[in-house]
């Protein structure tokens, strides 16, 4: 069921019904309490980090949003296998807010709820939105395909999934996928959306941990500059480039999963969105990357996405 | 830029800024009619049609339509052999509304302005509206990788498209892709869409020309329902069946563009669509599929759409 946006600022503790969503290389401590800062909901990707990196990040954000007491959390991929240690890290150091994914909902839900945590889980269909929703999630992130990073296989789209996941569950649905702008947090929550969750708008922010030869990318992007890749293996959106062309090649050929997976090898997503290696990195983004134009602070952005949003709305009519 | 619904409904003397899609097997002058008297604009979809069926079509379209002088328009794919012949029925005919896809908007627009006629041209890129404008077209379709049938190769999803057309042209954008409620409707418009068009959700009207099988699969699909194929050919969005399988199969051990072509054969639309065949038939349809449940007049779907976007527009805050 659609939700008002206060069930999302609520439930966060947040000004704003927006995320910033956790990503991997890119959304540290700076970035996440920036967010946090400029009114939306901070979120520490914990996915690319070992657990004593996390613990830092976690401090630093503290550090940074201290004065304000500003409410920030984690983003857990399931998958990983240090999932369970990053998230006795974040508890230890005050975490209370935790949004998972890659993974079942089931796994971690009752145990983070039993600790006094907020929990939401992603989701790129409406049954396992429903699936989350048994599990005792607060809400859901629906997230569609045009969306950077790790993808669902069905491919579904923003547009299509959210209004699905809003009649499918009684818990505040959140969208994700292709939101770079205040006219696409309005559509969002035309169609029943409570909040957005942003994330390639957020990287190419200036405390955004992403490299400056990243964010440049991102701002040269064109609107077939990104494609979903590597289907045998997990599908993940990427910028095209060197790399994103010899996995297309190895793919074209018919190369086997195990090929392809020793051709990624380890640390390509670190030498590209990180360590700025355009050529040989794996640079995950999301499809909406050809509208970002600039690197604004994240104070800067949220101002723009408010000013963008009330002009959505206010260029609306009532009736068809 | 943005335009106001009411510049749609100006151009096609509409009362709404709904375009009913032109659809293969689909939609003839029975649903174009019955979509234009409802108050949307009907397309009459060429693109399966002879030319002396297309004049059949027009003349039962006139005939539905004459008491209350609605207009109505048709759909040509350009790259299909019979186009040039088409326009010429339906320009003696006296059909003055035409979209036009699948090919260069330069090729037909100055002919057909200056026959008085008013041209629409299909998009799936922000490069390609420019070009669509640049060639006198009145607006564009900005159809999103969603959409059912055939497709862009970009895979740009309708929420990261409209924007991205708004601001690259200064005529009217139509938005079309997974577009199956008035909620959709909405968002479209709070992305700067002045109008929509949908395919899918009429494909389930009563009104409809889809043989009563097709309708029922449609109102029975899930969300991974539909997936997009026969990428070495023209993508295509289709319905998962036995025929889809087959080409899937086909795809995944590396089979041949020739090959492909070869199993697809002739007819095998025509055979899903109109006549039935959910087995071996090709079951174009859009990713929405999932969210139509039932198949009502074209009269009772609009009256719905035109409720269900008040309630969502209403239930919009004006700021975040």
């Amino acid at each position: 069921m659609a939700h008002a946006p206060a069930s999302i600022t609520k439930l966060f503790g947040t000004r704003l019904p927006i995320i910033q969503a956790g990503m991997v290389w890119v959304s540290g401590g700076k970035l996440a309490a920036a967010a946090s800062n400029a009114g939306a909901l901070g979120l520490i990707g914990a996915g690319s980090m070992k657990p004593d990196l996390l613990k830092h990040h976690i401090e630093k954000a503290k550090s940074l949003t201290s004065k304000t007491s500003v409410p920030f959390g984690i983003n857990i991929p399931l998958l990983y296998s240090a999932a369970e240690e990053q998230i006795k890290v974040a508890l230890d150091a005050g975490v209370r807010i935790f949004f998972t994914s890659a993974g079942s909902p089931k796994k971690l839900t009752p145990f983070l709820k039993s600790h006094g945590c907020t929990v939401v889980h992603v989701t790129s269909t409406p049954d396992l939105a429903k699936k989350c929703e048994d599990a005792g999630c607060d809400a859901v992130v629906a997230e569609g395909f045009e969306a950077g990073g790790h993808n669902g296989r069905d491919e579904i789209t923003t547009l299509v999934l959210i209004p699905q996941v809003v009649d499918a569950v009684k818990i505040p649905v959140i969208a994700a996928g292709g939101i770079g702008d205040g006219r696409a947090i309005a559509a969002c929550m035309a169609l029943g959306a409570a909040g957005v969750q942003i994330g390639t708008r957020f990287a190419a922010t200036v405390e955004s941990s992403a490299h400056a030869n990243f964010k440049q990318a991102i701002t040269e992007a064109k609107p077939d500059s990104t494609f979903l890749m590597m289907k045998q293996l997990v599908p993940v959106r990427l910028l095209k480039n060197q790399f994103f062309d010899e996995i297309r090649a190895m793919e074209e050929r018919g190369a086997s999963k195990e090929e392809i997976n020793a051709h990624l090898g380890k640390g390509r997503a670190k030498a590209g969105m990180l360590d700025g290696d355009l050529a040989n990195g794996e640079l995950e983004i999301g499809q909406i990357c050809s509208a970002v134009r600039d690197v604004p602070t994240c104070a800067e952005l949220v101002t723009r996405l408010e000013k963008e949003y009330a002009a959505a709305v206010n260029h609306l009519q009532p009736k068809l």
